[in-house]
């Protein structure tokens, strides 16, 4: 494909901050943005050209949609298969492509294709019923994790089981078709965020560390504490992953860290990350811009990191300590424009340069 | 005042590019943006939460814009005297100060300014006849520049006089109110921005070497090429501007430097300046932020350079050279949406971080 020109329009599934921060990549690059989300008055949207408010099944909304935008790309991967479909028949560039989108959607299809592509894994099982996980407790053991297969994110749907007596009953009050996920002794988790574009180029960030609390990213880390082997190793698994789906934008690739430096794929994200704000401030060009540049046709910036980070995420009341964020001169604070300061809702975050490199 | 809290609407009077990077700076601190510009489909206006167009003197426009606002400020000087005075009796608080844009909106009153507070100007005389001009070449002698008084920028209402020949008709031919200014042998040119806000409080960046190309910018580099003396006049006599005016916001002063350090200041600008676009992400804070948080009454972040700058303008059809720009992985390339590259048009900049410090 030829690069969109500047003047073109980008279209963007999804209201939220990553949204938000996709937009303003894209207005600096001199293209108008126009958002879709069922949200009305959404952070991205604050910052957009344009936004369609609608429902992701409403066909005629998409067609409209469709219409106005030189490329679709999306904030979040839980987009309905029907969507997708609807804007590609609808006569939309869409990027990355719905199969990337589909399989990351599925704990368990995601699980198996990293196994397809010889990238560890924990020990998993589909799990359809109690009889299910009773079978695959006895196989995998104890402690294990029983989740969703679908449409869990920070946390949500998650059963932990470390005991026969917790696997009593879990299937119900899952609720849903699952997996069970051997528990991962982890040193640590990093991610690795690539991207890949016009002709097949590609471009990587710097590992990360990353520390959850409840099961949400609470801070991010650069240097990360592995070995060259280590953080090769990872990079390779998300250039795979991408040459798998002949992908086009930013992915993330979650990683556990064992004590002998081997690492465990936890899962895969078809989008820029949370583990990436640091690049905003902290690399030449941000996750970001590297996904706009990709879904638009352009070469790539410079990922390269400048500076040691620690990466703060404001997640709920936190966001109430703006005033001691902002006294701090060197904290680069952004605040997400959420009207409701929500317990584990993504308010906004910190970073911090430590030093130049 | 207490600080503004995340979520209040910053208001801008002003559609441009620098309108556009202040938007893009309050929504990253969590602010809603609202454009008043009398051009529809504005820079600004697309990456702002709501745009009113409508002429800057109709009242029922600006009193509706003052209803939705917690702050007026303004990304150009030549505001109309009304348009505040309108803003105000509406209830809106407006940063910076009516005067300080009343002085900067007239080049006599600022030279005269400079003057009295005792900062050095090339000679001048106000000229409001083709007599005034003639005796003011007899004082100050040729080469010298006939200037409008009022609504020059960018090189333009300017007729340079090299001798008596020019200066005959010339006063005709500007077509209004004018200023002489003796011409100044300067060795270079640089500028200081400074920020004031909350409780007097300062911070400046440091002082940056331009070039101009048919009077516009063309071209700006850090560190300047002056010594530190210089560069501590230069930085008090910022100082002494925004205390003077009791300044709420950025404030820039052009100065020319003599081959013995001596500063000549050329011009205030009561707004953010294109010399300060490398503060993006040449600086720890940008100057867009620095005014946001001044206006909003927040204590500011660190204005230090963070490496070694070359900052490019594309200016009208500079801006098609984007393919190539987009190929050289280290330039930060910001596009500003202007939908016709005349000559001339601010089309966009380049920032390329050399070394870091």
């Amino acid at each position: 494909m030829n690069p969109l020109p500047p003047g073109s329009t980008i279209g963007i599934l999804g209201g939220g901050q990553l949204g938000r921060m996709l937009a303003i990549a894209a207005a600096q690059l001199g293209f108008d943005v126009c958002i879709f989300t069922d949200e009305p008055d959404s952070p991205a949207s604050r910052v957009a050209a344009k936004t369609i408010v609608g429902n992701y099944l409403d066909h005629a909304a998409l067609a409209d949609f469709a219409r106005r935008v030189h490329v679709v790309t999306t904030e979040f991967e839980n987009v309905p298969a029907e969507t997708l479909e609807t804007l590609i028949a609808a006569g939309a560039r869409v990027a990355p492509t719905p199969n990337a989108l589909a399989v990351a959607q599925d704990r368990f299809d995601e699980k198996s294709y990293f196994q397809s592509a010889g990238i560890a894994t924990p020990p998993f099982k589909a799990i359809g019923s109690q009889e299910d996980l009773d079978a695959a407790i006895a196989e995998i053991g104890v402690p294990a994790i029983l989740k969703t297969r679908r449409l869990g994110y920070d946390g949500r749907g998650q059963i932990r089981i470390n005991s026969l007596a917790d696997a009593k009953g879990a299937y119900e009050r899952l609720g849903a078709p699952g997996i069970l996920e051997g528990f991962c002794p982890f040193e640590r988790e990093i991610s690795v965020i690539g991207v890949r574009g016009a002709g097949s180029a590609t471009s990587f960030f710097e590992a990360c560390e990353n520390e959850h609390s409840g099961g949400i990213l609470s801070r991010t880390t650069l240097p990360a504490k592995i070995d060259a082997f280590t953080a090769d190793a990872a990079e390779r698994a998300v250039f795979l992953t991408m040459e798998a789906f002949d992908y086009v934008g930013v992915l993330t690739i979650e990683f556990f860290v064992m004590s002998d430096g081997a690492l465990v794929a936890n899962e895969m994200a078809p989008r820029v990350h949370n583990s990436g704000h640091w690049t905003i401030e902290g690399a030449v060009t941000s996750q970001f811009e590297q996904h706009i540049r990709a879904i638009a046709g352009w070469p790539f910036g410079s990922s390269k990191r400048i500076a040691a980070i620690e990466m703060l995420n404001l997640i709920g009341e936190d966001a109430n300590t703006w005033p001691q964020l902002a006294a701090d001169p060197t904290a680069r604070l952004h605040l997400y424009g959420k009207r409701d300061a929500r317990a584990g809702r993504k308010m906004g975050h910190v970073t911090k340069l430590k030093s130049h490199l």
